[in-house]
């Protein structure tokens, strides 16, 4: 029986401001507004390259939810999941970026505490929820926010499993919201019933103590859990306006180790969600024709790519744009300059 | 002995962010960034006039702290009294604000819960900070916002009080911040140390019960307190491109009314702060000229009046300007059509 | 059995390009980017205030197409029934907007020869489109765009009466489309399926031909063609910042006129769209609450009235708001100077 | 024998720098950027219109003077007529506007010492510039700006005349470039030569100290002196966002007084350079179609009201909506709201 | 006999819409407006050094129109040829522009379909046209826009050939406008008539089926027709941010190639129009020091490099800016930072 | 006993104005507005780490002295010794920049002739100023402006020393405002009473004639003068958007020279202001810390550094971004990619 949606996801939604160009937070007299969040950034992609996707999340019952909820919509993931904060105190997460240029580094200011997704519950949704999606995504920062929330997304991982879902998750640590070795106890609850497992070389062994070359540690996880995929990407930054970015993937079943050359010298516009973006092109790639992890690899990488160049966290393409720089990345020969 | 300042202030700073032109806070990809908070607008109109003010205040130890002491600053009112939450949870208070048109309203939305000037208690400075104004402010927001704030507030009232300031308070009683039940019995609390009460005749009649002609309420506020001055304002909202704007000031001493023909047909660019702004022109004309009620008055109007022509919570303008239009507004001649 | 959508409408899709501001189509370096189209316009109101609403078009398969669908996604209204031209000169429909200031008028340049939109046909959908739906609503701009376009245009009309909608059909006269000969006999041609008719006073004496004061008009109407509702709106320009505005509903059935105070000296930020934004109110109301005329008026006129404020075409708004201005409205007591 | 250009006119070119919308000189982080100057908006109006203009005036050799050399050229203005100052310390005139908005006037800012256009002399051009109009036109402001710049446009006005053009001149008085008696002096020197005479109420009043009504006043220009046609504007300022504009036009010869309607309730956008455009239309209306000074006194009104509504000092429009202006202020009937 | 113009060019005028900095044509609210098109672009460049120049094109007679004309005017170009077209479907071309930012390529969205210019015809002109100029110049692109507008310029070509004109002729390749085979019989029935031919390696081996080193292939087009000039570009596209350029003229008369170092790692801003700039600058070389080939070459390939660091489709520079480009491209000595 | 500022500085204040992005002076709509001046940069900058400063200087007493005096307050320098200038031809300088991108050049065009700060005399301060400062700071360009500012500079030099403040001076010469020749006359005037004394190589020899290394060149104005340190930046121009940055700093008294590894390939955004932000590094070294000059060094280069990233002539950072700045430069490590 198909189910309704191929991706859903929990997550934080947040309003990001951010001064325009090379301003700086303390000063200037405008602020860009965008939505983010990395979940959202992550399914976002997905929905582009044509999954169907969706958002579980709570916002508050304002104006700026109502923000939110547009540019959900206008990205073409659905909003059936969203519910609402009616409470006096509802709030939104909201973030502050200001982008670098060597030697200055790109700058956040978080203003995420007691938000509305906070009061996100099981009791919000009816059962059928978890019998709506192929693959369910979260990832660390849901965990990290509060012990409610993570509560919420403990039982939702496990609820979406016992019904069949692809459990999908995204280690993604962030110092600022908790320690690794709270990270690393939290994660370890829910690595027994998660399927994709991202996570990078730097977290996997600063946050999980591993040592030895990539490769083993990437094995290593699928050898403690019955994980069956580990994506682990690789950036090396050069500067804020230029990174190199590619990644490998393992798959335990196979014992196969999948990579190809990274893309060089990305010329960043915004950096912010070209993580997610990556989660977006392995999952469109992995849901759309399973098993074929060289092809998934290969949308991860891309989609990752472009987004660095794509203002805001939320990406802004279609298939055809990402089939093309996959087929320009593996080409010899004469490229077009441009797209007319 | 002369003290160092004219005027302090107690409020909270906040960072108010506002869709450009008639932009809807739901839509839209920018949002105009600027400071604001009830007593830092009175005090910073007060500073613009000539008055040597500064504002107490705890901001967030970072970068948005940072954006707001400079606008202080760069506003001339002394940054001396401002303390810094270094707290992780430190926040900065937000409110959103869109401009209305008729028949569409303005509309705000708050974001100051748990913000870091709840945190500020008297043990934030030493003593000599109650010698050094021959004026203390504040106003019934600051009251409102928490019991911890409320406390700090009351103390600091009691003790500029004692050390010989001025005592001015601004009822700006806010149905979304507390009851008129609360507002009333808090306010009641403050005002046998009050001396300069403002008070519109919505809020004597709507919280503290009132009856009667408003000046019979005017002069009834100081019957039971001892309050020197109250000054009253008379807003008519045509629609929300054009008020009229008056006001009455009642000295107890000499039982005496002042007033004079209201600014008719004001063409409203930002109404936000022109209640505070008038708030300025009468503690500056208070301050600077004691006992000239009646010039205390004009000043009040003219500059609540400008106020609402100028973008943002904040006052720009000069003494020079203010008595330009005062003239100008009692000029039966010729006036010039603009100042070359 | 309960249809999907309660509103499916058909019509053309346009970027509109705006200079900022007072600026003009012949100066300048910006144009704000917006999408628009008058049934468009009148489902995303509907869309906004509650309604279930879905558009009929046909779109360039390029980035313009992109960009339309996104917005229409953004307005909460389906895309579901878009389809797309892939033909090598598929083009979207283009319209630049400039405002006026008295003695200046607003300009509208046009630039939508040979649009996808004129491919549309029947054969692009399958049957169930007909039954999808309470209500179908289309305009005399559809109608007068190509004979091809009419022609599916009427079709549509026909099934979806067989289908048992309503059919709900707004004259929109332009002459620059068509004359008002050609009108006429087109729109009689489609009147016997109409159940709500939208026809201007203007219209109905320059192209109808009719004669008589305004209800006598309207009644005419019924008595010609199986009409149940005739609405006629009444806008007087003051200047191209200030209108008034208000409207007659007539049923047939019941042999009644409706009406109410207009909304006197709008504040117009602008126009475009609100005579659409009358259609949105007028069939929520209709499709929300079967036979409360009044409320329907009352929802037509509020509608229209707050679009005057809002720039774009498309509107923004909540039920919430739209209550909130006619709850004003009749009121004759206290009202807040704002939403906070 | 047809002469190359319809009118050409002697002034200074400016650099105009305004805050947006109604932010302060004093504050703000943009200007917005336009070329101005009384002689250069009166011709570049009646470019606009048909008739065949060029600008005389000296601007510096850098990049600012490119600047307005291309705004010249921009607006149909031939710029065969300037000349360039190659001086280390060429410079251009600056002046800062900032709008108003009652109670709050409008203000300028000027930086117009020593500029480049105080160096033009007789010597920059041959004598064939004296053979090339129709008319030449000239104001107060260039005769204020320095005593040679004053030596070089009277030597001027008498070299034009001398070769058969009709000269025309607008007092323009501005009391921060000279006083109304050293103004009334040199004026009265070139009055001998001038054609056409503009000439407000006031300065009349004021600066030539004249007495009696409007017409006898403007009567009396022509019996000290031999010119034929002088035209008189007068505006009303209700509020910076409201004008209504009206004039007169005496024909000397005919003894006749010219008048019709003011155009009330202007819809002020930027009011600069709307005396200027007086000057345009009346140009426009008397080069034309000699004689006709009511058709002439209907262009300057009807220019000089539509420049109040166009950002910037110079005029963009053209005959046609000139002319459809001026029909509907002298028609009763049905008038369409916006042009399509 | 003087010629009135050096350089007089056939070609459609666009509008250019553009999304700011690195935004998406499917996402955002404004679009930067330009006038653009290949040949318009040449002769701006041209003009700009100081050639004498005109464009010779139809435009819709509407607002979009006169921008368009008062943007020729602007850049110094002559609008003696601009003829007008009343038509109601008359309109402009339209181009949307995305840059890119690698692996994000740039886009380029046409909506050029039954445009004005296509409606051009010889009869718009009277023969005195063919002898105003030194110099013709069109593009492939005009060739290949209709079958109608095809032949106008082919009898252009012809009259102008006949005249004692230079034919000037950029193939300028566009493989969604015509098939290679198309243009390659369509050119070579030109090429008779070409004295300085454009054409750039790949379009030589792709579009004219050359084989051979490029100078080989310089060469043979002279050998097969009488032109004496052949100019071929050769940019290396590093990334959308970063190109090298240089160029080869081949002067068929003395057998001789011209080359110079190319511009390595120039600093890519807007890449259109900056093989138009290459022509203005060879034009420029050509038209003013007759038979000097290396600098024209210098001038070309200077004025190329330098438009990829100017926003939009139009240089904007002068003879003395070029010239400093110029020397220290060959300089190895010290060279000043910044233009002072 | 403690000196109320660490650093005064004597210099002209200006109004930049520069094009958006890429724009050229020559065109657009917008420009940029800024406050700049060396001497102010230089101190700014000083303040940010943690100095008291203040800035002398006479500015116009119009609304642009107002928005100076603004700014300077806004950065937390002191503006108790500003001056304003009420005469009617009071003037602030301004300067118009545009950025540069390989080939093409920044530019810069000056309009600071007979501005307000050459009429600053000694007469504008009581004595106690000279006693206020532990450091006083001016460049060469305050020597360069005119006759007048240039006694007067003299002068506070004199008493400054005599006072016992450290004098700090930088060359900064400007091959616009004075030659060479001139420079090295007047400048050997006041070296005798200069401490610190900073001076690229280039200036040292086209200006000073110096001979030999840098090293030698540096340690010779030591053994000519009593100067404790001499500074020299090293300034490698890659590209106007790239540039690489190093210094040597030189103590007579322990003769030795202290360096380190420059910053490669900084991504510059503005280089305006970067020389004077080495200054602000410099002194803030040396007056926290006496005699750490390898610190002073590394603040200078760190803080140079940063400015090349931030828009406008101003610095915006703190002490802690510029010690995590310093921390990277020197670490080996690992490195976080962004301030979270």
């Amino acid at each position: 029986m198909k189910k309704e949606f191929d991706l859903l996801a929990l997550g934080e939604l947040m309003l990001r401001l951010s001064p325009p160009d090379n301003e700086r937070i303390t000063r200037g007299e405008t602020l860009g507004k965008q939505a983010g969040g990395a979940e959202l950034n992550a399914i976002t992609g997905a929905a582009m390259l044509g999954l169907r996707c969706g958002i579980i999340s709570k916002l508050p019952a304002n104006d700026l939810g109502t923000y939110i909820k547009n540019r959900v919509r206008l990205c073409g993931v659905s909003d059936d999941y969203l519910v609402y904060d009616q409470d006096k105190d509802a709030r939104l997460g909201v973030y502050y970026y200001e982008s670098g240029a060597y030697p200055r580094k790109p700058r956040i200011v978080y203003d995420r505490k007691n938000t509305s997704v906070n009061k996100l519950t099981t009791a919000d949704y009816d059962e059928s929820l978890y019998e709506a999606a192929r693959c369910f995504h979260t990832s660390g920062i849901t965990l990290a926010l509060s012990p409610q929330l993570r509560e919420t997304a403990i039982e939702m991982i496990r609820r979406f499993k016992e019904k069949g879902a692809i459990i999908s998750f995204d280690v993604n640590f962030r110092g600022n919201l908790w320690t690794g070795a709270e990270a690393k106890e939290c994660i370890e609850r829910i690595l027994p019933y998660v399927d994709i497992f991202f996570c990078s070389e730097d977290t996997a062994r600063l946050t999980f103590l591993k040592e030895g070359s990539i490769r083993e540690i990437m094995k290593s996880f699928t050898q403690d859990y019955p994980i069956s995929i580990v994506a682990s990407t690789q950036r090396v930054v050069h500067s804020p306006k230029r990174h190199t970015f590619g990644s490998i993937i393992y798959s335990a079943k196979d014992d196969i180790y999948f990579e190809e050359p990274p893309y060089a010298d990305i010329e960043v516009v915004d950096r912010i969600g070209s993580g997610d973006a990556y989660i977006s092109g392995v999952l469109y790639g992995l849901l759309s024709k399973e098993g074929d992890y060289q092809r998934a690899l290969e949308y991860g990488n891309a989609t990752s790519s472009l987004k660095n160049t794509i203002p805001g966290d939320l990406l802004s393409t279609d298939l055809k744009e990402i089939d093309g720089i996959i087929r320009e990345h593996k080409s010899t020969g004469r490229v077009t300059e441009m797209d007319r």
